[in-house]
């Protein structure tokens, strides 16, 4: 294992969150690739336009970012506010600014980030300390409390930031940068070979310092990384209730075979080391971190890829412990996942990554921010048994558990994680590699990429994924010499095709298995190449294993997991069946197409969900429906927009399957 | 609303736990009923031969009853060791030693007792406050943490205790009765009317001083009780994280209609608030409570009468969240539940509290302790995924989560818990009213009365249940006027007879139907009334709401629930199957009876247990089975006594339904 000398492996990196040294893909930064339009462009906009400020607004409202200009001022801890974690989330808001200023070149949104690091830096103290719940007098002191302090966590976001400033405006004069490697050499000087042989309690800084190596060519700082990732999992973390695997500090990370405890720190480990790995070269520490993901998905994981199924811990379950009414599924650990499922991709190559990434983006990130950006899930149940509560939009929530989305929290590192992935998410969208490029992502976009034989590629991706399945790539340059283009076809989409419109008219049309099809060729100006997907809604089992969900379906229309809302429902039924779980799906009848809504039919015994003294008996309960109905299902992301309601993703089979008789139009709620 | 005048309301009280002033039945005591032999002596032997000592160990040894020496001797908070609660842990176990002593008069615990009521009388103060934990410089204010400083729930325990001590040995000297009635006054004085408005975080200090009231005739005490039933549910506590119903200070708890938050807060407060209602004639807040029973028990309740599916907050889910692999069903709240239906059951004469009490009796009460007596189950789960570990007998656990039975706990509230109750269990078999003599729970045991005829009764009763279904009650003297046997046939009991073998060789028999099966006549010395209940294993259907077992049937024999440990699974396997989660149970095979333990037919797809990449599919992925074999079941409460296994209460039914051609020895592993 040697680290890699960063003079002669640090390859360019472009406006990009993770910019590993070596691996099978390049990432195509936010410089290369622009969301021009479509889903994510959406959701980008409300990023700019409301969700920004609205965290501006909190932060500064819950004194979290004055934390900072009390620290400045040497009054604390005298009116400090916030969680011992606050620091961190001024952090992220910081690093989605710069994603976003770097997307957009928002002067007003620059003028915000400058003043923000301002406070920020003036608190760093001389020694390049900087953490606005420790150290001072009436402080704990600084490193007294690794389990729960949080204060190597809140230096990785604060990494994170800089990294992402330093990357989109490498001659910003705004000083971030030079306070985050002030505080990267402080841990280093803290947490070296020869220093305190601790962890923090959260995973984050390994991610944080192994970007800052990248960014700044500092081999100290990656070597600190691979120190706290070889650290880990030798118990150096005091035991608590919920036992060490809380903490990732169970077992070396090299050994572990799946994800465990909490949820948000295991993935952020998990993408640190594969930084480290792939930045020394440690190939079976990468081996070991892929099997952890194979393993986290094929047994940990729900439909929606959400992750964390324990409200307790925050954490993983055992394998097949995926309640959905019980899930936890907290946005911050949808957003860790695709963090390391991404560092997998760039290092592996393999299309399974980018199906996951897919499936979380749209079923997990996206449910989190209501439509209007100022709003949020903490955790995302994939079945709400009474309808939720209407929040105070101007009163921070604790999780939003039995409420429609909330507008804050007190533990609230999920609104700027969103903020951070939306305003970075171009950078998912695309790579490249010797033979050409890959598209991972579908988003009307511009790429615009030199290869590495310095062919200039320009390509325009357009499509409205995921309402219609036409993905169609337009190349816009005459190519010198052949190069690749390689789309990913998500594992879902059998029977997908592509299609090859060339410049001069002629069309060829191929089926593209999942996994990536390519096309090689010196593409021509004007050449289309087209991924067709089929987006007729299917219904998906699930491993019976996952005993919670038996004897249920999930209907789901291209990437995205729909739910049964209770407000469908009742319009459906006329208002005779109006709760989610007085209802059996009649698979016999299949899933139509309704301008692009799934539309299933349902059966129901409305006035059978009456009590009985004891709900155990020797006789099946299962009431015999009576009346059945054509329901409308939504993308799960767009549930709980339309008030207080009651929801469900996974619907319980009718048992035993409907005859034609019985779901005719005689009994219908319709008739 | 009146204050019932104890001077004429009082009944004559044995030695009970509970003794309501009004109500249908009056229940008879230790010194009315002695359990003789069978199932409940057996634990009642092993809770006096090992577990009582264990538990002076333990309470020595972790310095919770070492507490109060440093108390006495004014060195605290120097050396205080434990939870803000430990002083309960002691309360509860001088309750059991009080229990014992009374069933029992053993000489040895009578010295025991009293050496550690000299050690508590010591540690209080002048002003009658006792509490090892609170009030001392050094130490947070008295009452300063109602949310979570337990004071008054130690007190509650404290007054139990003495009720135990004054109802069995009501002329002895040892002065804990004193000791509780100097604290009672202090709290009446600083709680009283004028008093604090507060109420404790934790309920139990209620029905404390109910009992206080009834043993000492002091109305004040009564009075205090109903103060603190009538001030909960008005938010005088702090929220907190999970919520006002957490401490069930959401509602008022009149208003409340069903059991919420924390599931032994909640079932010590009903309990307590029963003893008000009964006690006060306050009709309106017992209808109350009897409807938030119902509710409980038709929406809130494991088949085992476990109680509780939240581990977080260790609280009631939401209606029909019952998951069997994170059912937390603390030891505990079983216990505060069967106080809970014991006091219903007392004051409205219905069998079905009955059944509840003898359903958690055996099912959680019973499955807490190991056979051994001297290691416990905190939670009690009805799925076990993967094989516990070993706790080593010398250190406490946490929780005792993912290991067999451990020794003790850092909140050790269960081990003592079990220990009082098993010590009082006679106290739960009979009742009288004008009418006679009602026979609620099944053991071997004299009963021996005074009707309030002045009729005196003499009853023994023999079983073997339930390992067979007959129960003898056999009358043993000459009645000299008409009186009636009830005795209690449980709701899961379809088909129970009644025999009545009259002194004079006369036999007729009745079918007897869920409820009370009644006798009246003027029993002869040798009449014989035979209750027989079908002890067939049958299987058991779940309502359909409760979504964590669709498609799945549990094992039910008499009053216990069965369950499938892999011990056995390996074994009638031959090995070849060996995990609970391959399994499917052919339900058209029915359930045989084999020597007393059902047997049941499983299939099983060896091998087919291999992971997919994902585990979401189009087609469904259930394995199609291809061995057949039949296996025991055991009683739900003998689990975990083999060593590690994983076990599983609810069986996934095999579907579609097993043909004969599939299950026949051809494609068995038996063949």
């Amino acid at each position: 294992m040697t680290i890699a000398d960063p003079r002669t492996a640090r390859r360019r990196a472009g406006f990009v969150p993770a910019a590993p040294t070596t691996g099978r893909l390049r990432p195509l930064g936010l410089d290369e690739v622009h969301i021009t339009g479509g889903f994510w462009a959406q959701r980008q906009s409300v990023n700019h336009r409301h969700t920004l400020a609205h965290i501006g607004h909190w932060l500064e409202r819950e004194g979290w970012l004055p934390n900072f200009d009390r620290a400045a001022a040497g009054s604390l801890p005298e009116g400090r506010r916030g969680r011992e974690f606050s620091d961190s989330e001024v952090y992220k808001y910081l690093e989605a600014l710069a994603w976003e200023i770097g997307r957009t070149g928002d002067d007003a949104l620059e003028a915000t980030f400058r003043a923000a690091v301002d406070r920020v830096a003036r608190a760093q103290e001389p020694d390049g300390y900087l953490n606005t719940n420790f150290g001072r007098p009436g402080q704990a002191p600084r490193w007294s409390d690794l389990e729960w302090g949080h204060e190597l966590y809140c230096l990785g976001h604060l990494f994170q930031a800089a990294v992402a400033r330093g990357r989109t405006r490498p001659d910003a004069d705004d000083g971030l940068l030079a306070v985050a490697c002030r505080a990267a050499d402080l841990v280093c000087a803290v947490f070296g070979p020869d220093g305190v042989q601790g962890v923090c309690g959260h995973p984050e800084i390994e991610v944080g310092l192994a970007e800052l190596a990248r960014l700044t060519g500092e081999p100290r700082y990656l070597r600190q990384a691979e120190l706290f990732v070889a650290r880990r999992g030798t118990g150096t973390l005091r035991p608590i209730e919920w036992g060490q695997q809380y903490f990732q500090d169970d077992v070396p990370v090299r050994r572990a075979t799946v994800l465990r405890g909490h949820a948000v720190r295991a993935n952020y480990l998990a993408a640190g080391a594969v930084d480290v790995a792939v930045d020394t070269g440690d190939e079976e520490l990468l081996a070991a971190l892929a099997t952890q993901w194979d393993n986290t998905v094929a047994r940990r994981t729900y439909i929606t890829g959400g992750q964390g199924s324990h409200h307790q811990d925050e954490a993983f379950g055992e394998d097949w412990v995926l309640p959905p009414d019980r899930a936890y599924s907290e946005t911050c650990a949808a957003i860790a996942s695709i963090m390391f499922s991404w560092r997998l991709s760039l290092a592996r190559g393999d299309t399974r990554y980018g199906d996951l990434i897919e499936r979380t983006l749209y079923n997990v990130v996206a449910t989190s921010p209501s439509a209007g950006g100022t709003a949020f899930y903490y955790a995302n149940t994939l079945h709400q048994r009474t309808p939720g509560t209407v929040p105070d939009p101007d009163t921070a929530s604790l999780r939003a558990e039995s409420s429609l989305r909330a507008p804050w929290f007190g533990v609230s590192c999920c609104p700027p994680n969103v903020a951070r992935t939306f305003a970075s998410l171009d950078a998912l969208v695309a790579t490249t590699d010797p033979q050409g490029v890959q598209v991972h992502q579908f988003a009307t976009c511009e790429i615009r990429t030199r290869l590495d034989s310095g062919e200039v590629v320009a390509l325009d991706v357009e499509t409205d994924y995921p309402r219609s399945g036409s993905v169609r790539v337009t190349a816009r340059r005459d190519a010198v010499d052949p190069w690749t283009l390689s789309i990913r076809v998500p594992a879902w989409a059998g029977g997908a095709r592509l299609v090859v419109h060339d410049a001069a008219g002629d069309v060829s049309t191929e089926s593209a298995a999942p996994g990536w099809v390519t096309v090689r060729r010196a593409f021509r100006a004007g050449d289309v190449v087209e991924l067709v997907l089929p987006m007729r809604p299917r219904l998906t089992h699930p491993d019976p294993r996952i005993d919670a969900v038996r004897g249920s379906v999930a209907v789901e229309r291209g990437p995205e997991v729909c739910c049964l809302e209770s407000v469908d429902l009742d319009r459906a039924s006329h208002g005779t069946v109006t709760d989610v779980a007085d209802v059996r799906i009649d698979t016999a009848a299949g899933v139509d197409d309704q301008d692009g809504r799934p539309l299933v039919r349902l059966v129901a015994a409305p006035g059978a969900g009456r009590d009985r003294p004891w709900p155990y008996a020797e006789r099946p309960l299962e009431p015999a429906p009576s009346v059945s109905f054509d329901v409308p299902l939504i993308p799960y992301h767009e549930w709980a927009e339309r008030g207080p309601s009651t929801m469900r993703v996974w619907l319980p089979v009718a048992t035993p399957p409907v005859t034609a008789d019985t779901t005719d139009d005689q009994g219908s709620a319709q008739s």
